[in-house]
């Protein structure tokens, strides 16, 4: 028997809506090319949004087509999230660092008919626009005053195309499952994969985000997302902001810039922020140096890839920050976990706050996680037995854009990639990627916990772990070092200096030494060339 | 174009598993008829649902039939909340309040084909026996031990139920519309109407619930729902508690007890809590005679009608508790609006404050409101303007059980039968019942603001307000006064005083006297009588 409640729809165009009614008057911030400090409202967002869905219109955009964007946050780009999502199009989000190969392989897999570039990245259109096989316009995020000069054809003034339309749109009424963005994974072998966003995930999502056991915030708080809405929609953020009300803070192209963040932070009185460890390293380093407070700001949410203690440490002692850890990736939209505590902070040691915080955290409502051994069997939530995590969801990826195979395992499971385990109160934590983990004898050893254990010796400049076929192991691991400027430190030395603080069958069965590791792009230890470069190595013994 | 990610459903049955795997430590604390305080854990909760689940299939339950409760708020409740709905059959729960017409009414118009009955409304049952259509048993919330005993037919003891099975159920995937519950309106006129909620509907409003802008509890809170479980699922408390993880804390019988209720929130450590005015009346009667005090609780939600801004203050000042108004109702499961403010509580004076904090609040996201005139005009949000409130969502009634006819208008909105004022912030305001209004010359005149008015006159002991036809308004509003004993006012006398605190077309035309006012059962003025004793009334002038 069906419920008898009213057949309305999750949309982003219901979240732009009470954006407008219930939070009109929230503010936006942003750090734009052409103002160092624009501000307006959630309600004259909507007016504009309104206006460049006329626009994109008149320009013969329909539904289910794709714009491209290559830009920053802003305002303008979160007009852009709804002009073009709302209109029952796609906004596909770009990573401007891509390399030109992959930008024209993405735009093109996109069909992208319209790209939306901040005038920073019209070079990097420029170099390719010959091979863009959709492309039928540009449009600048500029005003008439600011376009740059550039030799593209079909080029568009942003702020002149909202100028000829009325702000009164009729936005289309949509099925919650219609597709409303799209985001490539930088995957580090093959091409991106796409991920194609439905309207339901994204506001399933934000109801998540905006748990009080999740970021929590509310009207009152002022969020600062340092996080690019390139990538996975800025986490979310510039939606939740619609269904909280919350003043929300757009840093522009200035994500790496401390002295900027912190001005930002103080003069607009951010209380909450999200980034990645290395944006966190660069604030606190320029505030280190320079002495100065980010007195407004409360909590820190932090993702992307592991964040140190010394981090948190010093965003608690310093400036009275917390920081709390969340876990996603792409084909997650990203959410899948945040580590609040589950008891009040004095029912913890701080050995054991510490242990905690530095993990992934628990799964928030709407995602669902299992660890599996290699033969799929679910493991047990010790905190010890670790396996190939794995997720269900409402916001969870089922087939990648244009590929006919499911995502999914045969069970309908997505496998992250990653390894993980989970402790009896929901805590998980990665401990590895699925290709670095090492296999031996059906058991597994982290590479990473390796990694960091050989790094606490004083001589040991970077480690790295890859396995090594073994005839009776099938692998087993090798500790490659850098060693410390000046050292002459020997393998058993350092193997001497791990035993007792891993597993016994876990050591290394060999060590060797090299002059430098090769790393990518984002300055990871490029594991996969790692591998080739020790394509022929052997154990001696 | 569709998006691709995992078509999970929304279901109680993906509540019920959160709460078990990543709640499963959370407490459940039950003051249980035979247990003055029972204490375990989401897990528990979850495994003895399992166990219910087989209970119900052995005696034959099928998915779509439908199981009613007179019960409590307690444990036992919530495990029949979850077997019985994440079975795919329905949980109707019964308000033992009703008179025993309608409670066969009901009983035979949902088709309850069991009874789940804490021993104390057995006798309600007894006395009924015969007029029930399609009961086939009547299941017992006790263990052997505490069984009472009867003379129905075809009595189960619940303890005895689960004794005899497994915990492990295999739970069925639900569609996210299918019904999990079914509560009827105590309408003042006609026979009671059933809303049947979808699993879809409760999911979503138990994230709005817990929203960080909402009530924003998380899994270090402890809440003490003082609303009953047999109406609209405790404001959706139990479900909320499933997905923040917070402790539960259920009053079983002791709702209306300030003593139980004051040492149950101490020794369980309540910080949150929520109920109607006369809870939070009778709270704090007992507190101020006691001299006791809760030291635990920070903020308590009131709402079910409107709360004198006295409680508000007395909470704030003696106990330094915040109050939180809400705004909903049985068609909406219930939520419609919080209160919360929308800028830090500094922004405010205290005078403001006060004039806010008493209203219903802003819609939360998913619900949408709007005011219209009698030809269906939208009217400003301007805080004056006021007219029929109307609400859309996905948790909002589209018809009624067994009803062939839609709840909603020509437009697809559901009319609250409430009279609203909306201000540009979107804090709405209750000013009256669409029946109760009176409609002069074609604008609307609030009863209730009369009322007030007029009993701000010393010797006026009560106040009602009706409107009387009239040849050329329409209507025109009446006022009815009981005098404070030994008073000697005259009609006069009270306009005089109302002078200048309304609008002059406001004005009462004519001033009455009578003895007493005729009232419902639960304390209200009871209007729709009134209207029949002053049916031949005509103005003199």
């Amino acid at each position: 028997m069906l419920g008898l409640m009213m057949n309305e729809q999750l949309t982003i165009t219901s979240l732009m809506q009470h954006g407008r009614s219930i939070n009109g008057e929230s503010e936006i911030v942003s750090v734009v090319h052409d103002n160092p400090r624009h501000s307006y409202t959630q309600a004259e967002c909507y007016d504009r949004a309104g206006q460049l869905a006329n626009a994109l219109k008149k320009l013969g955009l329909k539904e289910g087509e794709v714009v491209g964007t290559l830009a920053w946050n802003d305002y303008r780009h979160m007009e852009v999230y709804y002009g073009v999502a709302c209109s029952g199009a796609v906004c596909h989000t770009i990573n401007p660092r891509l390399f030109p190969e992959q930008l024209v392989y993405i735009i093109n897999h996109a069909e992208d008919r319209f790209l939306m570039v901040d005038p920073m990245f019209l070079p990097l259109i420029e170099a390719i626009e010959g091979t863009l096989t959709n492309l039928e316009g540009v449009i600048v995020l500029a005003s008439e005053d600011s376009m740059p000069t550039t030799k593209l054809k079909n080029v568009f003034c942003y702020e002149s195309l909202l100028d000829a339309e009325s702000s009164e749109f009729d936005w289309p009424e949509l099925d919650e499952n219609t597709a409303c963005s799209l985001c490539y994974t930088s995957g580090t072998t093959g091409n991106p994969k796409g991920v194609l966003y439905s309207h339901r995930a994204l506001v399933l999502q934000s109801y998540a985000c905006c748990l009080g056991g999740g970021m929590g915030l509310a009207a009152h708080d002022v969020a600062l997302p340092i996080v690019p809405m390139f990538h996975v929609n800025a986490w979310n953020i510039p939606y939740s902001a619609a269904l909280a009300g919350f003043k929300l803070v757009f840093p522009g192209s200035k994500m790496g810039d401390g002295e900027s963040l912190q001005r930002l932070i103080e003069e607009e009185k951010v209380n909450y922020s999200v980034g990645v460890p290395t944006v966190w390293l660069t604030l606190l380093t320029y505030l280190r140096e320079s002495g100065k407070k980010i007195t407004t700001m409360k909590r820190v949410g932090v993702g992307g890839s592991a964040c140190p203690l010394s981090i948190m440490k010093e965003f608690e002692e310093e400036h009275d920050v917390e920081t709390i850890t969340g876990w996603g990736m792409t084909e997650m939209a990203p959410l899948g976990s945040f580590n609040m505590l589950k008891r009040p902070r004095e029912d913890y040691t701080q050995e054991e706050y510490d242990d905690l915080r530095v993990r992934s955290g628990r799964q928030v409502f709407g995602v669902q996680m299992k660890i599996v051994d290699e033969s799929d069997r679910e493991l047990p939530w010790d905190g010890n037995a670790f396996g190939a995590l794995k997720v269900r969801g409402p916001w969870v990826v089922e087939r990648y854009f244009k590929h006919d195979d499911s995502a999914l395992d045969d069970n309908g499971w997505f496998d992250t990639g990653d390894v993980a385990t989970i402790d009896s109160d929901g805590v998980m934590t990665i401990t590895d990627r699925t290709k670095d983990v090492i296999k031996s004898g059906g058991e597994w050893i982290s590479s990473i916990d390796l990694e960091n254990c050989a790094m606490g010796h004083g001589d040991v400049a970077e480690a790295a772990v890859i396995g090594i076929a073994h005839p009776k192991w099938d692998e087993r691991p090798l500790l490659i070092v850098v060693k410390a400027a000046g050292s002459a430190v020997n393998g058993d030395e350092i193997l001497q200096f791990m035993d007792g603080k891993i597993a016994k069958w876990w050591m290394p069965d060999e060590v060797t030494f090299v002059e430098e590791l090769p790393h990518t792009a984002t300055g990871k230890i490029h594991k996969l060339k790692l591998r080739e470069q020790f394509s022929d190595y052997s154990f001696s013994s």
